[in-house]
């Protein structure tokens, strides 16, 4: 089952069901208004969601009508936890390393995740308004899970099954901030604006053998400007998978239904244990730039691709194992934003 | 006007208004279902509102009923945003120095802010689950407020007409997991379990003069198994005002609807400079355990206060001039969280 919010007069948008191959939807409105009423009931709606989902597949359904992501807002246009697991690790150490700073074994073992803005998602459409390019914009191509309500101190074992939809994401990153803001310990605030997802969250049957209740096993395509940037396994070097994110983030308090979680930026190293070669090079690439500027201040002393610039386009999707779009592509350009000063 | 979120079948509760004495309440979901809810439209809405207040206080509204804090939610259940600053500064110092780490001069220039957790919050008079009293279970009282919709960039001058309400907070710590979540350099997620508020929130108007639109100037009072603990005065020492708190929020992101501000927790330092004197000793006290815990090391060489054990009550409540309480009280009892392990 594929859902979607659709831009609607009301801040939440209007729930909408999309065809497996992303070409139609019908508003799902005589089931559940929103997609964060769908999951504070979640049990009592998802069959009738279910049911819906299967009209549309067989043609059955009324008041269908062709999909657009242009149209979506993100599935959840704002939430009310957005806990962002940093679950790849070896992105870890890269942009520790871009930043002259050690990685603590510790990481190795014991989660990093901090608590994101939720407030002001973007679509997977709109444009990123920033006002400010030497601020170091970038982004980080993620998936994420949406949990149903997860009770405080909840097992690993028990998590995975407290994930009830997938998605994508684009954690969209202030470099040039970041620095001063750990510093100061109290983690991200300006330094990560809003964030954008995909068009469409997935429910878990949807991924087929591609997931397997713990982590997402396909490549995730980051393109820049309609070149291939990265496109490394999600499935592959991620140390921490979902339900152990979900147990960290659930350790001293429960999780709202609709509490999203996030697995960091997907990066992979190389079969020969180094940190992965760029796209042009023949590697999988990065799902965001600090990643490749590392790589080169390795290789050459300095780093050459710069941050994103105003009008740049930055395009996450992850296509199947027929090439067909799961969640439909993030795609979004970099705007300035000329509002209060 | 003084707003309360009663219990009721609903994850957002009830909208209720409460009359300036907080001896009765009247629900107010003919204007709108919930707090959120009237937020999201507070222009259009609080004309109603203020209405059905009136009419409360004359005795012309119907339905009634005696208020109870026992029977509210915190006034936003649940919401898209909670970011607490750490505008006191003092108590920065003082319980970085009970870690042995030294204060940055920046942190007088520049806020510190981090992302809460914002999806379930415990109301006034709930009890605090949690695990372990080994995790350092502390208190911190704090001011919050709560804004309209901020956009992006917005400057200090223009943040302070965006606070609609004022609010007391438990931002309950975890004394014990704060510095390796520090050192991570991610922020607070695990040592920052679910925050209470105040049985009711109050509109800026109702606190007269002692809100000068960016402070409120009346002591914030907390008690530990009914003994006086602190009673620091909110206005004093408090290096960023809400309006800062703010702007520094909105720097790179617009702000929602319901977003809450916290000011962290209230310190003064002594008239002498020094960093506060015990209750005991003829001091206004603290607003937290670790800062007592500092000032007996301090003074001592070790602390002798313990952290909250299991059935330790903490009372936070702030009262006017004439003694009356504004806020209600936030009274709640730490007991052992027995759910899922």
């Amino acid at each position: 089952m594929k859902l979607a919010t659709l831009k609607d007069h009301g801040r939440d948008g209007a729930l909408a069901l999309v065809s497996r191959d992303l070409s139609h939807a019908v508003r799902a409105g005589s089931v559940a208004p929103t997609l964060q009423a769908a999951l504070d009931d979640w049990a009592a709606i998802e069959p009738d969601l279910r049911r819906l989902a299967a009209d549309l597949e067989s043609g059955a359904a009324e008041g269908v009508v062709p999909f657009d992501p242009v149209e979506c807002c993100a599935p959840l246009p704002r939430a009310y936890q957005w806990a962002d697991g940093s679950a790849y690790v070896n992105h870890v150490e890269l942009v520790r390393k871009a930043r002259g700073a050690e990685l603590p074994e510790s990481f190795w073992e014991d989660p990093l995740m901090y608590q994101g803005g939720s407030d002001s998602f973007l679509g997977p459409a709109d444009d990123v308004p920033l006002a400010g390019e030497e601020w170091g914009i970038d982004f980080e191509a993620e998936i994420a899970v949406v949990t149903d309500d997860v009770p405080m101190g909840v097992s690993v074992a028990d998590a995975a099954r407290h994930i009830k939809l997938v998605m994508l994401v684009n954690d969209v990153s202030l470099r040039g901030l970041i620095p001063g803001e750990l510093a100061k310990g109290f983690g991200f605030f300006q330094s990560k604006p809003s964030s954008a997802f995909s068009p469409v969250a997935v429910t878990p049957d949807a991924l087929g053998e591609a997931w397997d209740g713990a982590k997402l096993h396909l490549p995730l395509r980051s393109s820049l400007n309609g070149k291939e940037f990265g496109r490394p396994e999600a499935g592959v070097d991620m140390t921490f998978d979902f339900p152990t994110l979900i147990a960290h983030a659930a350790k001293t308090r429960p999780l709202a239904a609709g509490t999203i979680v996030g697995s960091g930026t997907v990066s992979n190293r190389d079969a020969d244990g180094g940190p992965g070669k760029p796209v042009a090079d023949g590697g999988l690439g990065y799902s965001c730039i600090a990643e490749i500027r590392m790589i080169e201040t390795i290789a050459d002393g300095a780093p050459k691709t710069p941050f994103l610039r105003f009008g740049d386009r930055v395009r996450i999707e992850m296509l199947d194992r027929d090439g067909a779009t799961i969640f439909g592509a993030i795609d979004q350009t970099i705007v300035k934003y000329e509002g209060s000063a």
